[in-house]
């Protein structure tokens, strides 16, 4: 939940459910159901995902070698993460197809793409308006927007796909500047609460503020102390019913700084984890191997760096336990250049489907006993014990006058138990699993 | 749950329940049969409260108009409260008998009694040496450690008696000095979770750390930068499962410190407040007529002030409500002097039981809808929102390595509940809570 403070700062957030009813007549797009005709159109019978290449560009990645990555093992952990500058924008509409578990993950291919036709298949109209993501389709705030939004999609639809209920959009401006828009399913048949939310913003941070934003908290020197500031990013918690579905949360996010000599600061940050109830070998070993095989492609630091980063960042530190089995974590990512960077960030947006949803599929029909479930809801108030105490993102937001804040608290669960001196039996599934959160595990 | 802090900074919690059981062989006292028997000897039938005379000596109040109110009215709230001198030990039994709604409450009365004697119809034995306790029996630590074990009693007995079930009552010791006696009653008839704590604790706090601790952050002088401590405290929540019996939660603290020149530097805090689910006029005013009587007995001033304080502490700021209606809320009262600082504290911790029992057999058998339990549980998640968010005594021992967290959170309920966007409907009962949260009335 690191970066839903992202969509806060919003003293006028006016959620209006599927704006893109609302919006059409401004932009001249699509309506609702031509929408939900094409999500339907993107999927491929079948219950487990990967992404195929759909284009002929392939992205440049970062070369292994030439990366610092000493400066953000030091457990400095903010919050909102990277700034901007131009680029070229070559992400493109995402397919699924059928795929065994932890196969083919992520061959993070694109094709160039009308920004209008590929608006379509989102959740709603992107926060900006399409007339200046055209416009401005080379910059890197136009970029994440995109990837962003083509996450938010690609991850509801996917999520849709499987429980057969429907997302409610909820869309928000901001008066300052920017907005977001917040896919909610709460009470459905597989998940008993799902959110994916995105959020472009942008204003005035003063030199404080900025200085805070950063890990490394680098001075910046604004104009009479103002400096002009674009976030954004995509995040999501996903909390199923059945206790045998693990819960999921991924975050990835955009930050771009403008100094008063026109210098453009900009970092990304992310992330994505698993936070079980019981330990499954097998879906630890492959959502693990699934977020590898993305970092690796990038920098061969990556996964082991980020993934103990992870360990560090989701660690509740008065349980003295880990909130779940981790996955990777990374912040103020400036290196070894922006496309570079901008290439690994996708790759991981790219990668939550083929992490998530095969784990989703295998546990769909497992049975399970009132005694599994009340677990699950006693470790969903650990969940709600990270997200209030510790969580940067939360935290920053609910500090935040004027913040969004069901935006924000759309990561705690529907319901959450809190046992007095609760401790599993010994040698119960429930002691494996806290052994595993006590003393985390290296799964591959 | 303002000074649940003060039962942390514990290395070495080690539970034992029913200590009586465990130390009676060292102090030579009753085995928790005796102390059982004591207890259903301690009640009168019937089923409303409040406290009789039941001793000769007539307790001195503070002179209204002597103490200075501007201070703590300036929103500086800090989580542990007071510091010691030495006294009069006159704490006496408390008895209950049938009493109507808002009538003779709390006629603070007491006997001079037998130290030994009155240690009997505690929950546990004292967390300091009985012998100790009779050693010192006018020092102002002795006195109030007596008091918070009575109060803590007095209000279990009063639970259980409604309930018909048993606290488990777990006992802890501190490596550093002093321990807690935590009283739990999980899933109860009547009770979700109902938690009434004790803490005694002591050692040496660094300046820095001295200075935090007080409201007006005045500056301590330690010797070599070290000075010795002691605080203590009775905290409690009553999450009742019945949405039309409110929670409530009370906490009286006292802190000391003695400086380099053996100054001591003492001060009380404290505090009763209720959280309804629903508003009823006639609970509302009960409650609070209650404590203003307490109140009133020592200073016009002390209700509206602290009526007050009580609303500004208990703010979710982020959903810009309050977490209950209220009650009264001070600390660093130091003054206008101990002995009636600690009369008054005496008062209001006499006051918990007749300001809330009457309003939980009130609702004893009213009868709710699952609609109505879902707004509880609504809710209940507001109030963890509070207690992990805000709370100084939550944030302080939480951060306090080695605390004793099961009793920190003892105060969060068996089950809460978090609804995307939930919004009660318009005139409805629901919205008529929120209305109240979010402008905090005058109940009498």
């Amino acid at each position: 939940m690191t970066s839903i403070a992202l969509c806060t700062i919003n003293n006028t957030a006016r959620p209006i459910a599927r704006l893109c009813q609302v919006s059409r007549a401004a932009h001249g797009t699509a309506d609702f159901h031509s929408y939900s005709t094409l999500r339907k159109r993107a999927f491929l019978p079948g219950g487990k995902w990967s992404f195929i290449r759909a284009g002929t560009r392939r992205m440049s990645h970062a070369s292994p070698g030439r990366i610092s990555l000493g400066r953000y093992g030091k457990g400095v952990f903010l919050a909102a993460g990277a700034a901007a500058v131009t680029g070229v924008l070559t992400a493109g509409v995402s397919h699924f197809q059928r795929a065994e578990m932890a196969t083919k993950v992520s061959t993070v291919e694109e094709e160039e793409g009308d920004i209008r036709e590929r608006c379509k298949s989102f959740m709603s109209l992107p926060v900006t308006d399409i007339r200046v993501l055209e416009q401005r389709k080379d910059a890197m705030s136009a970029r994440m927007e995109m990837l962003i939004m083509e996450t938010q999609a690609a991850f509801c639809k996917a999520l849709e796909e499987v429980d057969g209920g429907a997302f409610k959009v909820d869309r928000w401006s901001r008066k300052e500047g920017g907005g977001g828009i917040s896919c909610v399913m709460q009470d459905g048949k597989v998940y008993e609460k799902a959110g994916v939310n995105v959020s472009v913003v942008f204003g005035n941070l003063t030199e404080e503020a900025a200085k805070q934003m950063r890990s490394r908290g680098k001075v910046l020197k604004g104009k009479d102390g103002k400096l002009p500031f674009c976030a954004m990013g995509v995040s999501s918690v996903i909390h199923p019913k059945n206790p045998h579905i693990p819960t999921v949360h991924f975050n990835y996010r955009y930050f771009e700084i403008e100094e008063a000599d026109g210098t453009k600061q900009w970092w990304f940050g992310g992330g994505t984890d698993l936070t079980p109830v019981y330990v499954d070998l097998e879906d630890a070993t492959h959502f693990h191997k699934t977020l590898k095989k993305a970092c690796d492609k990038h920098h061969p630091k990556y996964y082991p760096d980020f993934k103990k980063w992870c360990d560090n960042y989701f660690y509740i530190r008065h349980r003295a336990e880990t909130r779940g089995i981790g996955g990777i974590f990374f912040d103020d990512l400036d290196s070894p250049n922006q496309e570079e960077a901008f290439n690994f960030v996708k790759s991981c947006a790219k990668t939550v489907v083929p992490c998530y949803l095969p784990i989703v599929y295998k546990h769909l029909n497992d049975s399970f006993t009132p005694e599994q479930k009340d677990w699950q809801q006693v470790r969903r108030g650990r969940y709600v014990e990270f997200n209030l105490v510790y969580d940067r993102g939360v935290k920053f937001g609910l500090a935040t006058p004027g913040s969004r804040i069901e935006s924000i608290l759309m990561s705690l669960p529907l319901t959450a138990r809190w046992e007095y001196m609760h401790e599993p039996t010994k040698g119960s599934k429930e002691a494996e699993m806290l052994e595993v959160l006590r003393n985390p595990k290296e799964w591959i």
